[in-house]
């Protein structure tokens, strides 16, 4: 016991540099703040806190920690069409450059003349040609490719940037921070699957694994040299919207979430599946209410229909609802 | 400067301790222990070596280092008759009970008889219905309750031992192998998607949302209280064997495999399909040539075909087979 005190110091620089190493930095910011202090900011803070301390009667398993979230108007600009629709109109232009015969045929010629009172009236059948034409019969890689070209470069008609910079950044900090909670975060989407998965990554930090969304079938053959390849067709799989939601959460999550942000009736389903479970829930809806930072929907929007049934069981059930407009404080990072 | 000397043993200290903290045991202890040395031990180890080392060229990054297992023969006994058909003969004797008319019914007198070459003569049409009996019609956590049930109480007619605990040590070494090396291990397995999911996390590791199986659809709706249920309908949504492998493999994971491991004919597309990727790839079969400590196959074996045309196969791209005889030391945790 010659140098005490240097024992001490030794153990406090120990102590220091395993803290340093081993601890998450930033623990005492602020996780969340590009939200004004209010109701929703605090219920989902106060979420993540009780459902991750031990102590907590509503604690959660970590690997029962999922949480759920659509995506157009949920996590980005879905106004005033969904991306992946103006990426297939513009698919369509590409392919009747390659192929004019398209140009005579309906509905790409209605597509083709811009018309947009005529591409109003398009039904659904004449949107699965459509889909059929751009997302099939090439590679699950090719597509990716094609997707990931477009993206790249196409710009929202309003904001004039990107598509992939109109992700709401309070929502970027929700999904940042459960997954620094041990959340899990996946993609419930109404989209194409193999669409949202070419960006979900680098945008949001969500892995390919992670995203559940309408799918195509693929088909099993070999290329020409004999190797393996997946190649797109057009019979659907899976279309996970509304009473479809909950099917492709048990199908490719197989465990109930116990947090869904949604932002349409078409993430009813899924709010509702959520909730039914035990324990601890979360679930919350954004509310387009901003129109001039983004967008104000009325009940009768076509896109991310929000009627005033989906409000009234909103109240009822004691579900979130996030005012844009009230709530957050910026929503996009170039703001 | 004063205490050169301290400030030496304060910083050796810390590092000690950032070390012990931080710093996964065992680094150096053999991750195989239950695999003979040989060529087969020898090319996975070196795969995940390769693949998980920087500097190497065969670096694979973290994210996309996937790992896909076929279950029944791979990873666990699949003789004499697969758990799943196992459990489905089981639950038509306790619906029997309850149902009596059902002893009347073909193919349900058949499998009541127990009469085992009439069994052997029941069409994919009878399984079928003997399937919709037994693994449809209730919700998604009845089924799971089920199984959880009979598996904690069902044993092998040769073992006398629970089936989870006819697991192949060695591929659980395997499995627990890369997953400390940062993979992503999934099944993919023919087996049903609901009913793996119940144990895979117990027994082998591997969460219910990297359980890619053969899946029944399901129906969203309420029970009596209101409350939001999914039931199980006798609808096929995906039939992973064979070509439906690889297909399994892009709608529930969307990445293709570096590694994959099988040992029927039912897995011999999803090895093409990882073999077709870039960079490093691990395709391995597992060939079941030992009849005393647990089964040896012809090769025209109905359960787990590893035909002479897969050998050839194997042969020709260069894929490793397990010899079960000569590379495994020990077959079960129990020996």
């Amino acid at each position: 016991m010659k140098r005490p005190l240097n024992v001490v110091v030794s153990a406090m620089v120990a102590l220091y540099l395993v803290l340093a190493v081993c601890t998450p930095a930033g623990a005492q910011t602020d996780p969340l703040p590009s939200w004004n202090d209010g109701p929703a900011k605090q219920a989902i803070l106060e979420f993540v806190r009780v459902t991750t301390d031990k102590a907590s009667p509503k604690f959660v398993e970590p690997e029962a920690r999922i949480a759920v979230f659509d995506q157009d108007g949920t996590t980005w600009v879905e106004q005033p069409m969904y991306t992946q629709v103006m990426f297939a109109l513009h698919r369509v232009g590409v392919l009747a450059e390659k192929d004019p015969k398209l140009k005579e045929v309906e509905p790409f010629k209605t597509v083709l003349s811009g018309d947009r009172a005529a591409m109003a009236k398009l039904t659904m059948q004449d949107l699965e040609k459509i889909l059929a034409v751009t997302h099939t019969g090439m590679t699950v890689e090719v597509f990716q490719t094609i997707v990931q070209d477009w993206i790249a470069k196409a710009k929202h008609p309003r904001f004039q940037r990107p598509f992939t910079e109109l992700v709401y950044q309070p929502m970027l900090e929700v999904m940042q921070h459960m997954r620094a909670s041990g959340y899990k975060t996946y993609f419930v989407t109404g989209g194409g699957q193999d669409f949202v998965r070419v960006y979900a990554e680098k945008v949001y930090g969500v892995p390919p694994e992670q995203v559940v969304g309408t799918a195509a079938d693929t088909k099993f053959g070999y290329d020409k040299s004999g190797k393996a390849i997946l190649t797109k067709v057009p019979k659907l799989l899976l279309l996970d919207d509304k009473l479809g939601k909950p099917v492709g959460i048990h199908l490719m999550i197989g465990r109930r979430p116990v947090a869904t942000f949604g932002n349409s009736a078409g993430d009813q389903q899924m709010l509702e599946y959520t909730q039914a479970g035990d324990g601890a829930r979360l679930m919350v809806l954004v509310h387009h209410d901003d129109d001039k930072r983004e967008y104000a929907y009325g009940a009768k929007s076509k896109i991310g229909t929000f009627p005033d049934s989906l409000m009234a069981e909103a109240q009822k059930r004691g579900w979130i609802v996030i005012s844009m407009k009230n709530d957050w404080k910026r929503i996009f990072a170039f703001e």
